[in-house]
């Protein structure tokens, strides 16, 4: 296994010795041009994103209220959605109908984060009926924090999951977990899923329930 | 494994059942409105894309001219990429230090795909000494394409490789098999490192070597 690093390496370090350094600083002013190219390259299309943001925040916010009035919209698409629906315990499945509203916001200036705001109906499980997910992506440490929940007597659904199974690898949490836990928003797949993909299309996860259960479905319950 | 997607499963069909059909056409008419912005909102970021392409192409050049003069600057890049270094077998490290130039070029819509060129000093091992390696994105069925390879009597390192070793799975190509295969350009991680990573910044590589070695080499082969 060592073998192969340290044939590279010596190579490296022969080669290094060979550096023309006035040839060098020209690299390297030129890639300080290609930098400042690229931030003027970034900074217009953050612009063009903020620009559309607004453009686009009318219409979510109609289509959030048009949404309303299908029942358990939101608890059907997560459910249907290939990734977020494996995150989903059994003992979730209750309270995850109860979800009124999901909005995603980003932040104004989009590259330091978002919000996903999550409303419920008075249900069983819990008196929060709002929760705020934040996702702060730039500074020193990048952070997550949430509304606390404050569940109802005998039905907190965090308990019931931590009862119910072995402690559990961090890339496998589920839904309740994911939520309430402060993991690194950077590399966050189920916050991205959300923002990214069930947010911007959410009607194709809502009408599209898996196919290939359908058969067995057919066969073993055809009720009406 | 079998009874989770089946509850699931019954709750989404009752509640398509329940879907106000009205409504649900206006879900879907806000749902066109969004796609409608987000087509604009890419037709905007594309042009920006296109014109800082046009601005950054002469840098590159000039960037590609400069590289020249530092001896094996591309193959030392290469070596000390931390990914791109794993894909480089024992047989192809000489091959690979007499590259002269590598350069990306997107195709002028930017969407359908890219090239990567890379040239060779007269070598040992190839008559060819330039290679084009070609990504087409869109299409029924992306592709990728690239200029044959004429090896030297007994120097063929494509096989060499396929002699040393038994089949390998199709994730861990070595550099050479990764430039002659034609796969899917979708999702060819070796390629979106050279161009999203490599070639905007390659200084990076060519001066920082794997730090972890550092001490071992000064105790063992301190030569100077």
């Amino acid at each position: 296994m060592s073998e192969e690093p340290t044939a590279k390496r010596s190579k490296v370090e022969d080669a290094e010795a060979l550096i023309p350094s006035q040839e060098f600083d020209a690299i390297d002013n030129i890639q300080s041009e290609l930098d400042a190219l690229n931030d003027q390259a970034g900074d217009e299309i953050v612009k063009i994103e903020q620009k559309y943001n607004a453009l686009r925040a009318p219409v979510y916010a109609k289509r959030s209220e048009a949404i309303k009035s299908v029942p358990n919209f939101w608890g059907i698409a997560f459910l249907n959605h290939p990734t977020l629906s494996s995150t989903v315990a059994e003992v979730e499945e209750g309270f995850i109908q109860h979800i009124h509203s999901i909005e995603v916001e980003e932040f104004a200036d989009i590259k330091s984060g978002y919000k996903i705001k999550f409303s419920f109906h008075p249900n069983e499980y819990m008196e929060t009926e709002q929760i705020e997910k934040e996702f702060h992506l730039t500074g020193d440490t990048p952070y997550s924090k949430v509304t606390p929940i404050v569940w109802k007597a005998g039905n907190n659904v965090l308990e019931q999951i931590t009862r119910n199974r072995h402690p559990i690898p961090s890339d496998s949490l589920t839904f309740t977990e994911w939520l309430l836990s402060d993991s690194d928003p950077t590399m966050d797949e189920i916050a991205e899923i959300i923002k990214d993909d069930l947010w911007p299309n959410p009607v194709q996860y809502f009408l599209v329930p898996d196919i290939e259960e359908d058969d067995e479905e057919e066969n073993g319950e055809g009720a009406e």
